[in-house]
């Protein structure tokens, strides 16, 4: 039976596991979406496959519906069966086993497993997958921080900008916060939360910033605003405390 | 400036991230926390510093009231300061740099940050602190039963056994529990929750049981009892979410 390994290689090769580069090398072939012409994230991929003898086979990725606020998991969904339909694609003209290299963690804010269990349920090509865990950016926000990410047997909600409001009116007063790009924490009170910001985690360029939301406001928003303009590209991850 | 590292090494050697690797080999000692005469994770860390090189120095850890269920946080501090003066006579008899190897990873659920701060905070021994992130138990227990830890763009909440029910009441309906040796899933709804469980992940022994709460919460009783019966220890980590 052929093999899919759906592999967390963390926020960059510093933070690839003994069991991911073992995974890496076992495989035939890597599978990785190609967003746009130069996809900063393709070429990262593209230079670990080189260091460790695989060849990469980039998939351009299906057009997705970002604007779509109403039916926000229907256009997930969409997305998800165009994704299924290429990687099937990719499986069905070249045998062996894949990889799919996840950035950070599989288990947080990806689609990769649920897309692999798609194309498994669409039945065309038979493989049994597995998952091999990573570092994640959650993980490495805080450990440029030296944070721990609850305080002492208190809980800590992940959750996404989209949700963040809603979150904080539900009385959670610990949050990490991911897929924010309008930076929605802004809304919130200044006076009462503390934030500890990363941008752009464990590639060149990262930006950190902490302190009391009112006060370092301004300096996320240029840090922001500057790692993007240095990568081409800006993913950014916070942990807000009320103070 | 002498510096020390804490170090996620993951839940096993193979989840040693070439980052935490190099920051090991690099220190003078590690300092490592012996809870018992035969304390496996000890042993465990014993092991991996024989095949880096580096000499391991074990601190007898302080006793801790765990049946202080009043004052909890008052336990924990009393614990902390015990520790950090511990900690604080090792370096003051030895110089170099000192690591500590951190099961999982140092941003959840576990004290060493807290107390590397504390002993810094004492100011008898100068010294610069890093973290280095390392999978942790969540992050397999996901791998390991090929999970994403949310569904599509909804918010997880990491929390303790102790707190479970409030935060089920609370209305999560997607919880990560750790630190639950009672298992109080048991006292919820068995017919409306789904469990994803695992023990000793990552280590020999290590089991795995999921399925609707009321139906495998006796496989997990017994897979709990011969985990702890085959290791000397046991540590188990689950997700629960509404059916």
């Amino acid at each position: 039976m052929r093999r899919v390994r759906i592999v967390g290689i963390g926020m960059g090769v510093e933070h690839l596991t003994a069991e991911a580069e073992t995974a890496i090398r076992g495989v035939d072939y890597v599978i990785a979406a190609q967003k746009s012409d130069e996809d900063p994230l393709l070429e990262a991929r593209r230079a670990l496959c080189r260091d460790l003898g695989v060849p990469l086979v980039a998939v351009p990725d299906p057009p997705r519906d970002r604007d779509a606020p109403v039916d926000y998991p229907g256009a997930v969904r969409d997305w998800h069966d165009a994704r299924a339909a290429a990687y099937e694609r990719v499986l069905l003209e070249r045998d062996g086993d894949a990889a799919f290299l996840v950035w950070g963690d599989p288990a947080f804010y990806d689609s990769t497993i649920r897309i692999v269990e798609q194309v498994a349920e669409r039945g065309r090509v038979p493989f049994s997958y597995d998952v091999v865990p990573g570092v994640s950016a959650p993980q490495l926000l805080a450990a440029r921080h030296r944070l721990v990410l609850h305080e002492v047997g208190r809980p800590v909600l992940f959750t996404t900008g989209r949700r963040l409001l809603e979150d904080v009116a539900a009385g959670h007063d610990n949050l990490v916060v991911l897929l924010d790009g309008r930076l929605v924490c802004a809304l919130l009170d200044p006076d009462t939360w503390d934030v500890w910001w990363g941008a752009n985690l464990g590639a060149p360029g990262e930006r950190l910033v902490a302190g009391r939301l009112g006060a370092v406001l301004p300096e996320i928003s240029a840090a922001r605003a500057a790692a993007a303009a240095e990568a081409g590209w800006v993913m950014d991850v916070y942990l807000l405390r009320r103070a």
